[in-house]
């Protein structure tokens, strides 16, 4: 029996035997994302690990802090959450964080600043968050990129990464769009596809994925969206902390 | 067996099966704090979360932001990564945490404060860390309060709390120095004594204790000062995050 089918009948078997109520919201993460479960992703001595992506990566950073391991640089969004985690059950590594996430970003803005703001950095860990802006700006006719543009930047991308950095250990988010303030009914199912080129490129990158669209529809189940992404894209403090609880399990202990 | 003796009992086999290089912090953090695994801080339905201390909790929150469960208001230290926490795991509880650490504060600045930024806001669960410049300042020249002072003018404040919110929920925090830059050695061993009148006092009042001493002398084992609290008095966003953990260990899951 593979990892997946594991996962997934060990979560039914819970969800039987408890009901799905009582079973917590970490088992919910965990049985929705099995790859990241594999734990592929090492964090050696000395890992420079940098966080990449718009505005929820950002999280209102303070652009000037660009020191390693720097609150205000780090912002108070997910990248913190999990560097703050990163850093307290790994002190033996001397782990050096990074945040670069920039507001209003599309994946070939980041092509732009990569120079500077990525392989300057030299990571052992970048961890991707891109998409939802290529297709918002697009459905609200500020940018011209379609899901063709949004697939074959990103691919051009890490294309590039790998041969400047080709022993870097990738991680590449899911966009997710929930039924918050800012999210129309036409977002879907066009937006769907934007989340599976996501996942199909973290495939062929060899890249850890992790499934934030996944785990935030099962937190609807115990919140409303409301709660946890309220404009249904900028997660709030709890549905930060939940991205930062998936980027965790995606290293290997 | 009563719930400490079962505690050390099972930390001492396991540091005896596994050897203390293998223990991973939270197990080092809940052997060192039986009394918050005993989680006697219960989280109702609504309830109201309240930090409450000098600059350790102030941690740089935007000061004009009141609002609850807002990331610049919480700052970037413990209160904001507990609060994550708290608010991630409890999802169907709908908790208001606020933030009203003010950098600099001994208890009776705490005191002049209380009613607007205590009383006001009704707290169910009021958390409060204070001490370190009771003594500081004390020994700096600055201020002319004793550890009498100190022991009273807290006794003072929580006897008014106990009157004024008959059912609040206290957890106090102990009062922690380690080896930084900014400690000197002739802070030892009086600032002890500091630290001893807070498990008094919170004994007395009830509170559940945070023995954030203890905590942090047990992570050297695993990284110096300088990765936890390098000025000795400000923790690291490491530190922050063992702090946290602390806190959320004791609530009643």
């Amino acid at each position: 029996m593979d990892i997946k089918k594991f996962e997934r009948r060990s979560f039914i078997k819970k969800v039987a035997v408890a009901g799905l109520a009582s079973l917590t919201l970490p088992d919910l993460v965990l049985a929705s994302m099995p790859e990241a479960r594999q734990k592929r992703t090492i964090l050696k001595s000395n890992a420079v690990v940098l966080f990449q992506g718009d505005s929820i990566t950002d999280a209102k950073r303070t652009k000037s802090d660009l020191a390693a391991n720097s609150a205000p640089g780090l912002g108070s969004g997910y990248a913190f959450l999990a560097s703050a985690n990163l850093m307290q059950s790994n002190p033996e590594k001397g782990l050096k964080i990074y945040n670069r996430g920039i507001s209003g970003n599309k994946v070939y803005q980041l092509a732009e600043r990569w120079e500077n703001d990525t392989f300057a950095i030299q990571p052992d860990v970048l961890s991707i968050l891109i998409g939802v802006n290529d297709f918002w700006h697009m459905m609200n006719g500020t940018y011209k990129g379609t899901l063709d543009t949004y697939r074959n930047d990103y691919k051009k991308l890490l294309t590039l990464t790998k041969e400047r950095l080709p022993n870097v250990q990738l991680i590449i988010g899911e966009p997710f769009a929930l039924n918050g303030t800012s999210v129309k009914p036409d977002w879907f199912p066009l937006f769907h596809d934007y989340r599976k080129a996501a996942r199909e490129i973290a495939d062929e990158f060899k890249a850890t994925f992790i499934p934030y669209q996944q785990i935030f529809d099962k937190a609807l189940e115990l919140a409303p969206v409301s709660y946890w992404v309220p404009d249904g894209v900028h997660p709030s403090i709890a549905g930060a902390q939940l991205m930062a609880n998936a980027v965790t399990q995606a290293f290997r202990k």
